[in-house]
């Protein structure tokens, strides 16, 4: 349970599982993925809606042998980059860079105490708010995407529930006192080690203000939401999920793989393809 | 976004918000906690059974002022001891535990660059595979809880998505190729610092055998759970709900927050609370 490997993907690369008998060199990719449908967005509209066909992810190859069939583990450059971490936390003595027995990634290791420094993704939380038909948004006073527009969100904290978390960055970023609703989405952009986790939550009351890390904070009627100055991808799915569900008369709770389009920019939040796109 | 504060309760405590004008000393909690409803175990059977109604939470307190209303932040010792990071991972430095501008929490700050080493919860993902009425079960082969059973499930790790990560822990610990099928539940367990991210599975084939990290895997009819020799709270939770959803007739999306008693053993895995228990 605590040894993991690294797999960021089922397509051709170096297979490294100790227990695979096999080594597929040309698998494809088996994952369907949702497609984004940009037909419904109108020349006159800023508003971009997609559609999303839930997909079901398999681990295996429909047809081959259970042994090919299993995953391919591929070691690549993570999000993590283990090279930097060049001193123990713990006892201050140098690390060195090998993959441990009986695991299958590079991880920095103390060659003093021996203690290994994992590293994990991080999750993201925060509140989609809604009144009275209405969105509230944050315009962001701190670097990446200074005076763009999001949902108020941020870091999980150890010691706190992601519910909790969503709530004081509400509080942080708006000023706002909510109540959580319902979960709405779990959306992992494996490419920089992040998951957001988002909630529907509404006001308690109407006092909003924006915190030392917003320049201001609006309500947004649906038709008016800035979508084209929304300062991340994870924003910009969350936000065309919620209006695709009300358009179809029903929240529903979403997961998803944010995965950015190879070379983009981090700053053009529209290239990346929704993965996975799973529903209760 | 990036700065965080915190927060372990919404109870009397130590108010540190720099945004908060008044001090509440004795606010009281605000969530509602769902019940654990034991009455349906039989003394003849090892299962247990509780009722869950999901609940909301909230940030304030009904009637109270805007401000007042505010939540509460309680700086409490975290699963994450920073007093342990005695060093930078980066240069080297020592470290001096200081609560940094801007910020409401204690961090590690490096005092030769001065970078700050964030902690942050830890993701640990699974599958629940579901066969011909079934549930595969995997009994631990390594510490904590040797012996005892458990869902497939590990860390994730950066680079992968949650579903990815839960076929990967799949396949190292039963050897298994799945199919995920959808999200299942998100079980926040603040006191360690974990959230379990938990997915429906299905296998693709029968062939499974355990891993390094098992002694045996089994598929368990749904009468024969061993829930009297579970290895983990957020186990025995999901395995719970899980039943509880199919004696109603429907699989649906739980988000829930484990609160072990204070001063429990970890081992005594039905010492807990489920609180703030949302779904969509």
């Amino acid at each position: 349970m605590l040894k993991a490997v690294q797999i960021l993907g089922w397509s051709s690369g170096l297979t490294i599982s100790q227990r695979l008998t096999k080594t597929r060199k040309s698998s494809t990719v088996s994952f369907i993925s949702s497609s984004l449908n940009l037909s419904s967005v109108t020349s006159s509209s800023p508003r971009r809606i997609f559609s999303f066909k839930p997909t079901r992810m398999s681990s295996s190859l429909p047809g081959s042998d259970p042994v090919a069939n299993s995953p391919t583990f591929v070691s690549v450059q993570s999000a993590g980059d283990v090279r930097k971490i060049k001193f123990c936390q713990w006892c201050g003595g140098p690390t060195k860079h090998e993959i441990p027995d009986g695991e299958e990634k590079l991880r920095a290791i103390c060659t003093h105490c021996g203690k290994i420094a994992y590293q994990n993704p991080k999750m993201v939380v925060g509140c989609l708010i809604e009144h009275e038909g209405k969105v509230l948004l944050c315009k962001r006073n701190i670097q990446p995407s200074h005076g763009l527009w999001t949902l108020p969100a941020g870091y999980l904290e150890v010691g706190e529930s992601a519910a909790q978390g969503a709530m004081r960055e509400t509080w942080e970023e708006a000023g706002a006192t909510v109540e959580v609703i319902s979960p709405f989405a779990q959306l992992d952009i494996p490419l920089i080690g992040q998951t957001y986790v988002i909630f529907l939550a509404k006001l308690k009351n109407l006092h909003f203000a924006p915190g030392p890390e917003s320049l201001e904070c609006r309500l947004f009627a649906l038709d008016e939401i800035p979508f084209d100055s929304l300062a991340f991808s994870s924003i910009y799915v969350t936000l065309n999920l919620y209006l695709e569900d009300l358009k179809k008369g029903k929240l529903k709770f979403h997961y998803g793989t944010i995965n950015k389009r190879p070379g983009s920019s981090p700053s053009d939040i529209r290239a990346f393809s929704l993965d996975y796109h799973l529903q209760p």
